[in-house]
């Protein structure tokens, strides 16, 4: 991260960027009062680029605004949180598209420019007569300073809201990105929703736009969550309204790779914020895999050691029980060879061609017993590599999920 | 089970068919000073069937038993719990033989003629002082009425052990089967060692034994633990010693499906206590899935329901949360239209096409609160169906798993 060229901006978050205003109010929909509905809107109109949960259960707001992303163009990101509006049928798509009409009627925009998210419990009626007063009332309080109450909006089980917002000079001109987020639930696997908005006052055309999201997301969330594992509601958007007024950023400007470095920063700012906030997290560790035979051989070593329910019970004790690793790898479907394998805690060795290496014990459990700290293990087999971040798995964790 | 013609033999154990003699002794591999030693031997030849854990990193005893058995006969299965010697190189397997080597000499049999097993910790070296002297004194405890013992000799964690007998006529002659197990740690995903030891008196030739094994552990063992989630040291060993007289059970002996039956219950019992018996557990659940769109689809899914971190919190809280269920599913990789989904808890409706269903939230929580419930899903597109057996996830387990 040495040559990066972007600064980070204090306190900044999604109206940052030139031509944002956002708001967050409480609506009602969560019964604890707090805000619960958040409205970001450009001022002018705006390219925009998303990806969605892959599962095949989706939520009717992800339904809504998968087809009106289509157009390649949005105005406004209408979020609620208390509500996942998932699993309610055809009732619960006729709510999200009554949502992202009236704000699109407020707004002055059509019904497509109006991206939808949710989250919360799922199979719940939305609670659409308070929905209605909350979406005025937030039109009403948009702000240039509402990133952080829009941030705040969008909150589940999240003990902080999480923004981050980075300056650069493209062209001459200051280029903003910002962006906030929400996570909580375990993050592996996640089932939890995640939700992440970034805007930005970059002029970029709408291709670029998609494919610089695609590499920011496969850096960060992709890398705390298993593929398979999104819940129905996961939903991240990018929104560039041009404000800046740099050269458009093609394929072939000479500042998009600064650009999409300070793109993947944000991303992977609001990814680890979100690891570490995970429910009842004591720890943040990353997995990382090098010497597979393939890339997807490492993301499948990686992603099976990060998951494994053994694996993070013992971190949560601080005990570096590395047995629990070799086995998770021997079943991740990884190509292996037991006799190769080594495994370093913070660079000492604990394993060593499949063996216990020399490091004493004690040594690797001052390690483990860091808040944070990383496995790395080669399987010398090729040039394969990959990582990921996760947590451990403690009791506070499972105490907060065995009720609603 | 109703047309079963087996009689259960209240306390039988491995040793209750005809030629089959076992000791379980405190060899002072468990620092606690239990039993931890136990060896089951036949007192005549026996056919012998086994099949082991798919994990690519396998513990050094299963490598020298998966040579072992290709010879289709044991006289006797060797097994210690304290030490998995998983993780230990050339000098595991050395000690692995070593141990096989010592018994079969003591025994008077062939090396290949002894099956060895190990379960504990993975990656510490046997103390192979005391396992030289415990294999000595497990000879000489050779008894009719030893199986007990040996039940006892290979538990972990588990809190009881597991044992149980069965008897049937075939052709006038009593037909007997015994079985013990030893399971423990969070059966779903399985990576703490199973282990099930079963001998019979029945005539049976090699390649129908075989047959019969790999039947009874798919309707069991295979129910409880997902297939690539296996531990290190998974065995699960059939001797046949031939001891009761009956015709030979070939194919086209009309009794074999009977005996089928009558070893199917075998495996099954031993696999539901070993599921009931799961670190902290306080529920046993089974999940039921049909109409998939095929048997590998109703696998997926019933698989990825059964070992959802978030299902099975919830579980923990008596709180039904379909919504966690409809998630999984929608994850899983199984084929599925959301809108044709119903889920019953114990019968009770409550989801009906991807919605809620009517049966209020109080009656399905009244099912939740139970030590033991059934999930039925339908997925309206097929006739793929599968069973698999679960539990809940407790804080108690989390506890249980953080330290050694």
């Amino acid at each position: 991260m040495s040559d990066a060229k972007h600064q980070v901006l204090k306190g900044g978050g999604v109206t940052s960027p030139l031509g944002f205003v956002a708001a967050g109010v409480a609506a009602g929909i969560k019964p604890s009062g707090k805000r619960d509905l958040a409205l970001i809107v450009s001022q002018g109109p705006a390219v925009a680029a998303a990806t969605f949960t892959t599962n095949q259960v989706k939520a009717a707001p992800v339904r809504v605004s998968m087809r009106s992303i289509r157009g390649g163009t949005a105005r406004a990101i209408l979020a609620n949180s208390g509500n996942a509006n998932a699993c309610t049928g055809v009732p619960g798509i006729d709510d999200a598209k009554e949502m992202t009409a009236l704000a699109a009627l407020l707004l002055g925009c059509k019904e497509r420019q109006v991206l939808i998210c949710s989250t919360g419990r799922i199979g719940r009626p939305m609670p659409m007569m308070k929905v209605r007063k909350g979406i005025r009332k937030a039109v009403k309080g948009l702000s240039p300073t509402g990133g952080r109450d829009a941030a705040k909006a969008i909150m589940t089980s999240d003990t902080v809201d999480k923004q981050v917002a980075v300056r650069l000079r493209i062209d001459g001109k200051a280029v903003t990105i910002g962006g906030c987020a929400k996570g909580a639930g375990m993050i592996d696997p996640l089932m939890a929703t995640m939700l992440c908005f970034v805007t930005t006052d970059a002029v970029i055309d709408h291709r670029t736009l998609a494919r610089c999201l695609e590499e920011a997301v496969d850096l960060s969330f992709n890398r705390i969550c298993v593929d398979g594992d999104m819940s129905t509601n996961d939903s991240v958007i990018l929104l560039a309204n041009g404000f800046a007024g740099n050269n458009a950023l093609r394929s072939y400007h000479p500042s998009l790779p600064e650009f999409q470095r300070a793109l993947n920063f944000v991303t992977r700012e609001m990814a680890r914020a979100i690891v570490l906030d995970g429910e009842g997290v004591s720890r943040f560790v990353e997995v990382n895999v090098k010497g597979a035979a393939s890339v997807a051989d490492a993301r499948m070593a990686a992603e099976c050691v990060a998951k494994s329910v053994l694996v993070k019970s013992a971190w949560a004790g601080g005990d570096p029980n590395w047995g629990r690793i070799l086995c998770a790898l021997g079943y991740s479907g990884a190509r292996l060879r037991e006799e190769l394998v080594d495994i370093f805690y913070d660079g000492l060795q604990a394993v060593r061609g499949g063996r216990a290496g020399k490091v004493p014990d004690k040594r690797l459990k001052a390690v483990v017993r860091k808040a944070g700290f990383r496995i790395t293990i080669n399987l010398h087999l090729g040039e394969g590599e990959h990582t990921v971040y996760t947590t451990d798995l403690t009791e506070e964790y499972v105490r907060f999920n065995k009720s609603e």
